[in-house]
């Protein structure tokens, strides 16, 4: 019985995008404290007001070195005896440096690596179109008012909300019916929306409060709303810059308290913050049963484990676990990490031949509406957030299935070595359908090939959402690329005037109208880098054929129009220039031919429903998700120009550090280019009752398809033997095996070990005393 | 270790659908015979200038009868003792009456069954807009040109054809290296497009030769066509209107003879008919590993079995197959079943309240376009050729799970009984992903739904294409109709000519570009039957809003436009009236609220890409498939009007019997009325080289869901058991199981049975001597 354990393999080269070690992590911390010039103050006594470092990690390789490595590589004889050198590693390091007199974030290029007298710290400024701060030497460096909200700061920042809402209890108590003191008994906490500036030079956002509880807390809001100003790296000269309670609007909170004091103050209604049940993800259904027909204690046969898709002969999957690298029938592929955008795959290679150099997800939008100070603000960059900071275990047998193969994943930022066991899963899944077949009754044969799938999942929990991030790589050499939400909804204070702005989904609860768009990176190299795009349209056409009677009626039929696209540009797969799907979009290299003579192309084809941002010109990402404006862009590869967005774009919409129209505009020529697409995922998401408590992944499922386009010269799981063909015998009429399948036999291992669920959380390692 | 196979148990009541038995076709078929007045000749003797008998099938319950005794019944005490006696069964019996001056089709309604005193046939006309033949009385005939090739006309028409292909035996040999002459040892076969008539008046259409071959056939098209008139009922009067080779049209039969003999005819490049592995399903890879690197000789571990769905503890489904009802979760429906459309689902209840009265596909369009007289006049509508007499077997462990319930089916037609055996499989699968999550690192908790689905699943393989049809019921109460093709192209002859209108897939085979278009009619009744249509638009607003700076611009953000829909209409999920999704598509009774005060809705959303026809006016299809102009079609319920086309609507598309304009227009109100969707799955088929042998179901799946919005008052699938709420100790930091799921402790049987591959095929009874 093999053990369902994925087989060790070595990669056949070392892994050039590998997230930083913890000792390479703390060689660099250390190295930097080591530079005097940098003013650092060590993070254990950091204040806001200090220089500290915020976050370290590997700068991923610039393509063309690393191409050229991994041709030079692959070209000797497989294996880690290349002559050839990898390209040196560098990492990342962002400083928060609020000692300074314009304070500001600095980015540094740290390297090479390990660390030697060749070691150097230059500005990290060539993949960024705007870089430079007012009143501050060089580039790379961004508004301090542009940072994240970093542990440093935290205990400044808590001070300081306290002590303001401390000093409104009373009211809070009397209205709200709790109030937050920054005690443990408080029957409150808060949140707070994004962007928090439109250009750095200030720093403001609305602070909105909600009921505490065991998940209660993301579909508790209470309709109270304070506008705070947290600009600059002084905290004593933050400030409470507006209130609201129910629609009515005060400029200080002594006018707030002067309205509730002198009875001038309209209440509304309170939300009941001793009820939080229906908002948890406890189970429903037992206290039911005696109440509401035809509601049963439980689903009948709902004690009976669910189906799992079960390996019975073995895992299929080889991996170098030390190196992030996965075989799998005649794929590979090479992961990588970090903090911003999480999981991303390198070197895709299908039997043998490179498809795509990159996958990974650029940035993740949720843009908001509504009749509130939180909902008609938000517009959430998560990459800001960290997508990768979040990206938490998966549980096995609920989130994937037992058996699959496990990667950790790592960061560091605020000087600790974060370390998520079981964040990414890779497993092979049942489809639940062949991925090919026919029944021939005609001349008497029936052949089906079994349909699997190898999955790379990671999910990642931006405070009350739920993402899912799946690669999905099918047996033919397509790959799908599928995003999911589940998790809590922002959800917000709900009256009637709210009603044209999404779902109320409680007594005082609604969730507001929001669009998701997810932009993914796709680097295909589709026979080489030198690729051109080319469209076809399905047009109609009416035409005479001499075949027909003479008082025939042209034909009206489709006729493919196919044209080469000179300059970068971009699609949309509804609407617009794509009414119906009538328009397909393939990437290839015009000079290489299959056997048939059609050029070898892959196709970018929707999946799952894609959308882009319903919302033109917003000042909430004014020019920070240009990328989001349409469903697919193809632009040329340059390595100044590695990615769409950047961690600072959340608050910079005026003047995003990365600005995609200026990666996009002017139209450069991309005949015979290295193209990359650009594509979204997403969803508008119109919440309903059945968002309580969390989204369901069923409905909010959305994806894209890399597909082959005459890049084979036929199908090519035509050599899977997890596959049968049978023949009926012209005499007896009976059906017999022809090629049997490798499943055709009693291969009924259970592999299936421990089902005990077991959730870790996240091992952090303080570096701050380390060295 | 509890059995994998289904549990039984008794329906609620007795299936209203359920076809026809053996016993009661029988019944009708000899009640006929001895209807003298009908004129009839018994199969065994019967030629096609006789009246014979050729299909006998159930006429499913006007639904207000059924839905009348249905509530009757369930408001009894849910078992079959109700007072209330179930709708009448009637038979539709269609005889191809060749035997009168004018040979017409004629349908009879035939009943009430059991055969008694009181059984009588009267026309079947009630269903039908256009149901009269000039020189015929009454209704319920068709002209005899718009049968479908029965049984009976085999021989003549055989015969005809290889005479006239034994006349050309020589010069078919040397053009093309084969020919058809009647013989098993011929090199060539034949097939034919449709429509074959415009209107009745005629039935004319193209003979295809090609290869034959294991498989071969479809892809191995020699570009040799004869245009033959097979009119009326006397086989004497047929005869060959036109011959097309290499793009010369010959008006006879002689002029292409007399063209070959005198040299005159321009030779093309022949087929090569001694090589077909390449177009069969045969497994490659052996004898390519010496040829081609990097190809191995198998994929790495792909001896393994792959991953199977399987119940470790026993299935989760209760059915009563004497009746066709399943049970699953709190989902319960029967199932129906008819030789034009094949399975079809009734009565859906979840949690115990009707959703659905009924899903069944009405009509599948391929459409093609080419530069030769088939491609150029091919559209078939694939209810004419029987999706449910192509409904054949699907094979455990390929195209369903091991384990899967299956039920068998069956139909009348030409004489003969034929039942397929586990034609219908019936399966719960694991998702791969949950239904809903949510990580809380803030608050340290973690909870998971595992996410599992039943399939309900029927393929239908049409001569080549193999359709998967897909019902898929998820925990929270939504349905997720799905359609996939596999099979073969229908290839045709490639030259340089073709290059506009497809694909050049082998030396001398392309794939021609076409669509599909899958008409499903679901008729949801949402709190009732009385149901109105509301769209939501997200539009963009500009607003002030008073808790903004003076000088901040005005927001930019989405507001949900609510509308009522007055009358019938129809919707674009892409382009026109919806771009880029913005329109939310609600089905529900205005009267009926949930506990939020929100109209108890159920979504039309689309999954997976979904299009319509994109030929606007084609001769082809004139008014026979007005229901593949649009994605969504939303209509007020008749009686007599229970689907959007029938078995003559291929061969009528200027006069069809179901005109869906007439169902559409003039635009009735659907404010309150029993409303029905009808939608469309199906894609634009543009071939690539990735399609030989077969098509992969990958990327041809098409999908909409069915989900509720606001239906409930939270998230129905709160009460499953198959779900983990794991919380972390404030002490330890350790997460505990709080609320285990069904499957966390050991169940690991093994019900995997025999995994040998077993195809039975159809098995016939012949009812032509019986009684
Ligand atoms: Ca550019
Ligand atoms: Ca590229
Ligand atoms: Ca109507
Ligand atoms: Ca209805
Ligand atoms: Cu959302
Ligand atoms: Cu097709």
């Amino acid at each position: 019985c093999p053990s369902d354990t994925p087989i060790n393999i070595k990669a056949p080269h070392e892994n050039l995008w590998k997230p930083l070690t913890e000792q390479e992590t703390l060689s660099v911390q250390e190295w930097l404290y080591d530079q005097k010039e940098l003013n650092l103050t060590q993070f254990t006594t950091a204040g806001i007001s200090d220089n500290s470092i915020w976050l370290i990690e590997l700068i991923t390789p610039n393509k063309t070195e690393a191409v050229s490595y991994l041709d030079s590589s692959s070209s000797s004889t497989n294996n880690r005896n290349s002559n050839s050198s990898p390209p040196k590693r560098y990492a990342r390091a962002i400083l928060f440096n609020g000692g300074y007199s314009v304070p500001h974030v600095k980015e540094l290029q740290v390297g090479p690596l390990p660390i030697s007298s060749e070691t150097k710290a230059v500005s990290f400024s060539y993949i960024y179109q705007n870089s430079t701060v007012p009143g501050v030497d060089g580039e790379g460096v961004f508004p301090f008012n542009a940072r994240t909200t970093y542990g440093i700061e935290s205990t400044a920042l808590g001070a300081f909300i306290v002590s303001f809402m401390t000093d409104i209890k009373d009211p809070m108590n009397d209205l709200i019916g709790g109030a937050y003191t920054g005690s443990e008994d408080d029957k409150l906490t808060f949140s707070w929306q994004g962007p928090n500036s439109f250009d750095g030079n200030w720093r403001r956002y609305w602070l909105f409060f909600m009921g505490r509880g065991f998940g209660a807390q993301y579909l508790s809001p209470t309709g109270f709303f304070v506008y705070v100003d947290t600009s600059g790296s002084d905290a004593s000269t933050w400030y409470v810059r507006r209130v609201v309670y129910n629609h009515q609007v005060f400029q200080s909170l002594d006018d707030f308290k002067n309205a509730w004091q002198n009875g001038s103050i309209k209440k509304g209604t309170k939300i009941n913050l001793d009820d939080d049940k229906w908002a948890t993800r406890q189970r429903q259904g037992e206290e039911l049963a005696l109440l509401i027909e035809p509601f049963c204690e439980q689903r009948p046969l709902d004690d009976r484990v669910a189906p799992e898709s079960t390996n019975f002969n073995g895992s299929r999957i080889r991996a170098d676990r030390e190196e992030g690298y996965v075989e799998w029938m005649d794929w590979s592929f090479y992961t990588g990490f970090n903090r911003d955008t999480g999981l991303t795959l390198w070197d895709i290679r299908f039997k043998g031949e490179k498809i795509i150099y990159e996958i990974s997800i650029q940035e993740a939008l949720a843009q908001y509406s509504g009749n509130d100070p939180i909902q008609s603000t938000t517009a959430y960059l998560d990459r800001h957030y960290g997508i990768g900071e979040e990206t938490r275990q998966v549980l096995m047998g609920y989130d994937c299935p037992h058996g699959a193969l496990t990667f950790n994943t790592s960061y560091y930022s605020d000087s600790k070595f974060a370390v998520n066991t079981d964040a990414i899963c890779i497993f092979e899944q049942d489809l639940g359908f062949p991925t090919s077949r026919h029944s021939d009754p005609t001349n008497g044969w029936y052949g089906s090939t079994k349909g699997t799938a190898l999955h790379v999942r990671s999910m990642a929990t931006v405070y009350n959402y739920d993402y899912m991030f799946s690669y999905i790589f099918y047996l033919e050499g397509t790959v799908e690329i599928l995003m999911g939400a589940s998790g809590y909804l922002q959800a917000t204070y709900w009256d009637g005037t709210q009603d044209d702005y999404g779902t109320r989904i409680h007594d005082t609860t609604m969730g507001s109208v929001h669009t998701h768009v997810v932009n993914y990176k796709v680097d295909l190299d589709v026979g080489g880098t030198a690729n051109s795009l080319q469209t076809i349209d399905l047009v109609q056409e009416d035409v005479k054929f001499p075949w027909f009677d003479e008082d025939d009626p042209p034909t009206k039929q489709l006729r493919l129009q196919k044209t080469w696209v000179e300059n970068e540009t971009s699609f949309s797969v509804q609407g617009n220039n794509n009414n119906n799907g009538q328009r397909v979009l393939l990437i290839g290299n015009k000079e290489k031919k299959n056997a048939w003579g059609q050029e070898r192309m892959y196709r970018i084809m929707p999946g799952y429903h894609t959308i882009h941002n319903a919302v033109k010109g917003s000042g909430r990402v004014l020019n920070s998700a240009k990328w989001g404006e349409d469903d697919v862009f193809i632009v040329k590869h340059k390595d100044t120009e590695p990615s769409s967005s950047t961690t600072w774009n959340q608050q910079m919409p005026i003047y995003p550090p990365v600005d995609f129209s200026k990666i996009t505009t002017p139209a450069e020529s991309i005949d015979q280019e290295d193209l990359v697409v650009y594509l979204n995922l997403g969803m508008h998401h119109v919440p309903r009752a059945e968002d309580t408590p969390n989204t369901l992944f069923t409905d909010s499922r959305s994806s894209f398809f890399i597909a082959p386009f005459n890049y084979f010269d036929d199908e090519p799981s035509r050599d899977i033997r997890n596959a049968v063909l049978l023949v009926q015998d012209p005499n007896s009429g009976k059906y017999g095996v022809e090629e049997s399948g490798s499943g055709d036999d009693d291969k009924t291992c259970t592999p299936r070990a421990d089902v005990t669920p077991a959730y870790i959380g996240q091992v952090e390692t303080d570096l701050s005393s380390s060295g």
